[in-house]
């Protein structure tokens, strides 16, 4: 099987096995834990904030972020498509009792205009805008990388309005890969960052949320409440650091999902943009076949994609699917397809 | 003063004054107020609803409305500016604990394509759609009034994906007068429907929602929750009774609408569309004064009115506002401008 | 029917009808009724504090002031037979999100010593005490008037704690009037007090929430949120206005109260303490028949009481019950219970 | 150093860092890790549940449980002193937005008597009794491990009513050791059950939530809300697997500690009652100093314990500790202390 449902699959390899095993823990609710002490200082410092805390997974990290910068009551603007408005089973208004102003951003972020316009100021009768969330890369977009030009003149309109922005960077790592800049070209414009170790860069558990020293200190305390406090963590956060310090050649991976989605462009009645990094959206629609028998089809090859949908399906590609895999993938879906 | 602001302005009447003086009274908390129960039972018959509760404002019938339609975590389906997403403090993030998934409507409406796009089922990582709210006439929107046509396009599409509707109908009497229609017309469609006894028509306080018996019977305790159990509410009851049974000429009320726009659009520098309903929104860019400039001129030539939006002010009629008011206001407006 | 299962069943006499009738009103929301207004400064001076509200119910007053004094996932203290915790529908966990540190106290009151064994001060593990509520006087316990002196100590302890207290005051007057001292006696050694215009007082329909002005303004935010927000408010203020001035004399209602109690322990089969106030609760145990059945017997002679705890009962006296109903009330118990 | 301070501070073994160094792992939220998998199947056998689901803390599948066994508004019957009401952040009132009657339990278990007593049926005023929490061995009582007996009676008083039982297993095997009984024999009388893989057992990271089918499909959608839904969890698993496989001779740990409290109990001005499991409580008061005194001196001499009451402190033996660190302990305290 050639698994191209998500990057979230990879799976850990040698060194990251090994960087378990030797992993010196500690109880980190004492904070004693050495390796995720290690690890947060470093992610802190990779993307340019004060302080970092690990957490189980992105969503934990998303929610635990917005419950923070929120009160109860307030409004965050975000994008229609967005992985914590869409993903995070209603999170916001259940943890945080925030209401969403949903945009619908350019390239899956909301414009300065739209900030602007969607800024409510509290009075008696509106609870008033406690925050912006923007997604980079943006998953239900297609994976698009987006610029931090474009990040910093979003942020940058929140700011005025004194309104805080939190980034979903699961992925942002392979935005900069993308757009060949530094991860801090992106985060330096934002109050606080979420990124996966998981998906592209290949740990078995875990992310990181950053911010300032104060944030992290109450999302510390959040983050006991979600029930995210967990003991000799050091035994996950040794391979989330040695996936962090010696990060997968993301570039490979955008490559490869370029090839796939030229060559899936030439299969009949399939529709593909070229991806930006690793994430692929086909739309099936031409194929006269609706989603879940296409999929089949192509587990039937021995190819795994995931809905997306109404017409789309999405493939990822990562560390575990080579060139040769990609090759063997296309061969698949016009086997499936003829 | 000529009070524009709003319809909420108008007083009860000598009739509502001495309903109230002679209005049979019990606990309504032990279901032994006549009075209420009187104009309950009316309520619902006046817009074809098993039952009917009386309650101390549209917010509060509104949101339980939303609480009783949904289970915590799911979204329901509204316009971007409706009332329940606009003006009611974030409660449905607060007291429901869901999401709103914010649309552009059609005067206000979310289009049948828009629900069935926005239509969420319920997965691992989805809550799903529990609700479609929709709002008639549409106050943000200027007073629209929508057609029963339109409300039963939407409606359809709810229902089938076996999604509730509920009508924030505050003013449907307007609608249904302006449309020329039976209220049934308009609430045949949907689920459950709350309108108010204040506003146009004129009682001092108290709004009612209307639904299925088993509804009813859960917002009742909802009400309770809410704090809105009152006890010898006949008090209110009976004006808000009378003005039910003797409804107030919401015609003269539109009329007097078109007549003040038709009359402010001929003033340098306001852009006025001509009202569909009792609510006149008028963009002041054109004067070069902003919104707060313009309501402090106009206050200080004896007329109130409200501002909405970045350059805009709305003027409301309602009963206590006589022809001779409209002209007055008109002077006083153009006094205020030149 | 003698009607003696509440002091809520009460209704408005002419006076009062009356004032509804004369008073000058206009839109709350806007802050321009004028009776309301008037009402409010009142009921502020009458407690001692510097501000109040108007809440249509006594529930909305206790919601609203637990959730202006706390943070969610704070804790408070308090009686575990309170209103607020027994008969509110957990509105503290689901308005507040607080969590209720319940006590035995000694008179329905927590001691200073349960409030230093209850306080919890803030750690990474737990949320904290964020409020003490007291109840005078205390319905469950049986219409006990509570000491100032007892008060004081409590929100002493409470206060060295730097944690707020609120009074639910739903009968405070009973209490004064029983204790023979001013009300200001009582309600000086707390933060915020809520006492009811209906019940003994008289008032068709409302509560006033009281407190500082910051607390006030506050409130009348959440106010808002709840759903409270009225529009003429004066037409049930007037009377609520009136009953607070002219305060029915409630030492009558406490006379017939003994008178009752008095007749009761004479009675076969029937235990009864000497009431302190308007509350009278009767042990059934003895008689060998269950609530229900004894309810309905005396339902059968003419007689409404209500049911409290597994083997009792409760009747309460107010300004519509006379000597001469007590008289008859007994007559109707010995008859139903023979 | 001597760690006491808790169970929880164990290091996984050599055995448990090669599971993980050959654990098959898979993306767990697509269901497909076999590790994990295994754990989840052999957890719900061992405790005689139809299913179980790995989560991160014990806090989490605590309050996971809570919230899928109540309904918002729903009040549950817990022991005051019991982990879910004390040291988990208010998460049932804001997670499950559930009010706990706290009860002053026998040895820590809510009895039969008090369950009846503390039985709310629904009405229109009170939201309805929908859980009863206990805890075993139950820590903040002293680790007291409850005889299946009176969990058995207090379930059936729970059943009786037809309200579900949780239990907080975090030391069930602790319990049950030192009982002589099998696990089921405890688990065998409530609805759910969660215990830990951390603490005694000795795994990094990770605990057990376990019951019915139903309920645990419930649980892993709710776990993903909390953001607990991990990836190739498998790493963590594989340690937690073999720590319940091969459990750790929990008989040593209890002699330990019966061992230290012996030798505590000659130390003057230290009371120590006989420990039932692994927790060891010391009353510090006799020796005129405050807790954080003592906790320093012993620091000062190589003991490390933990702050446990206004003049207790807890020590926890675990199998980090040796015979001969319970005699250097005893040492370290006495020259501390002398």
């Amino acid at each position: 099987m050639i698994d191209l449902r998500s990057d979230t699959v990879t799976t850990p390899d040698e060194a990251m096995r090994t960087a378990s095993t030797e992993a010196a823990v500690g109880d980190d609710v004492y904070g004693e834990d050495p390796t995720v002490n290690e690890l947060e200082a470093r992610a802190a410092e990779l993307v340019g904030m004060e302080a970092a805390l690990y957490v189980p997974t992105g969503t934990m990290g998303n929610q635990i972020a917005i419950r923070e910068h929120t009160e109860r009551g307030q409004e965050l603007i975000a994008d229609r498509e967005s992985h914590v408005v869409k993903w995070e089973l209603g999170g916001i208004a259940q943890h945080a009792n925030v209401q969403v102003r949903m945009v619908d951003g350019e390239r899956g972020v909301p414009t300065p205009e739209q900030v602007d316009a969607g800024y409510v100021a509290e009075d008696l009768h509106r609870p008033g805008t406690g925050l912006v969330c923007l997604e980079n890369t943006h998953n239900a977009r297609g994976g698009l990388a987006i610029d931090p030009k474009r990040v910093a003149a979003t942020a940058a309109a929140a700011h005025d309005h004194d309104v805080p922005v939190h980034l979903d960077g699961a992925r942002v790592f392979n935005a900069a890969t993308a757009l060949e800049v530094d991860v801090t070209d992106i985060t330096e414009h934002v109050d606080s960052v979420m990124f996966c170790l998981s998906k592209g860069l290949g740990a078995p558990v875990g992310s990181m949320l950053a911010g300032s020293e104060d944030f992290i200190e109450g999302a510390r305390r959040t983050r006991k409440l979600f029930g995210g406090g967990m003991r000799q963590v050091g035994v996950i956060a040794a391979p989330g650091l040695e996936a962090l310090e010696n990060r997968t050649d993301l570039v490979t991976d955008h490559e490869n999902a370029r090839e796939l989605a030229h060559g899936l462009a030439d299969v009949d009645g399939l529709a593909v943009d070229t991806p930006e990094t690793n994430i692929v959206v086909i739309d099936v629609a031409g194929t006269g076949l609706d989603v879940d028998t296409v999929l089949e089809r192509l587990r039937g090859e021995g190819v795994l994609a995931t809905p997306f949908g109404p017409t789309t399906i999405r493939c990822c590609t990562h560390r575990d699917v080579s060139r040769d895999d990609i090759t063997a993938a296309l061969e698949g879906v016009r086997r499936a397809l003829e």
